[in-house]
């Protein structure tokens, strides 16, 4: 998947596509994610994330926000045009995330449409969704991307 | 802002908050965020960043998104409950934020409706914006929130 250059003419709805790497979530990292962006007592502590809604620590869900967007660049799906996200909707977190869970990304693409206003660009809407190492859905979005066509990347 | 516990029952349509702390974004946080979270070259140097669409260097937008999220927590307008997101909806990024930006946040009531299944918790969708130094709007987003009442929390 990352060999291969692909620019707004070479997507289409309904073409999907797997990050081919994962991530695991480490406690540390859910720990110094959450004193850096998301400092609420339940996750930074255990004893605080015992007595929460989730009864034990979670991440934070920007974090797995940003690690999505880890696996998605990492992925090689927009490589060559970069990832520039014009607006992102329907950010859900069906489930914790938890330490020690591995990440995988998939998306697909549900629309394209060219520019009306500039004939060298698209937008493109996709579903992200990532997984944790049992198939659960831990995270989804739809993000509306400013895709190149080929030649004006 | 700090002082006052909020539950559900203390929250209306139309309520309006200020955050009364604001940020910088340093350029190493830029550099460091884009390191682990969003490693293209366009956030990571500036040469790249100066050939890219923004034509200098800017901040992941998932930065943007995790700062405001710090700024809504010290906020404390939701200290007593915690902020529990079922979702966000419309992420927008108008603006880039640049090394030396300072953020502020507002934050708006847009929606509270009592929970039919659970009669000790509500749901709150409001709109945060966060600003720049110029008043200029760089990052909105409206989340849905999982808000205890009173004595539920």
């Amino acid at each position: 998947m990352e060999q291969r250059d692909r620019y707004f003419e070479d997507f289409a709805a309904g073409d999907r596509f797997e990050a081919p790497e994962s991530v695991e979530v480490q406690e540390l990292e859910i720990l110094e994610f959450a004193r850096a962006y998301d400092p609420q007592p339940f996750h930074l502590e255990h004893q605080a994330a015992e007595r929460s809604i989730f009864k034990r620590l979670t991440a934070s869900g920007w974090l797995t926000a940003a690690k999505a967007m880890r696996l998605f660049v990492q992925s090689g799906i927009l490589r060559a045009t970069g990832i520039i996200g014009l607006g992102v909707d329907e950010l859900r977190w069906p489930r914790p995330v938890l330490p020690g869970d591995r990440l995988s990304l998939a998306a697909e693409v549900l629309e394209t449409r060219r520019s009306r206003s500039n004939s060298r660009q698209g937008v493109m809407r996709m579903r992200l969704t990532v997984s944790n190492q049992h198939g659960e859905t831990v995270y989804s979005c739809i993000p509306n991307l400013l895709v190149p066509l080929r030649d004006h990347a």
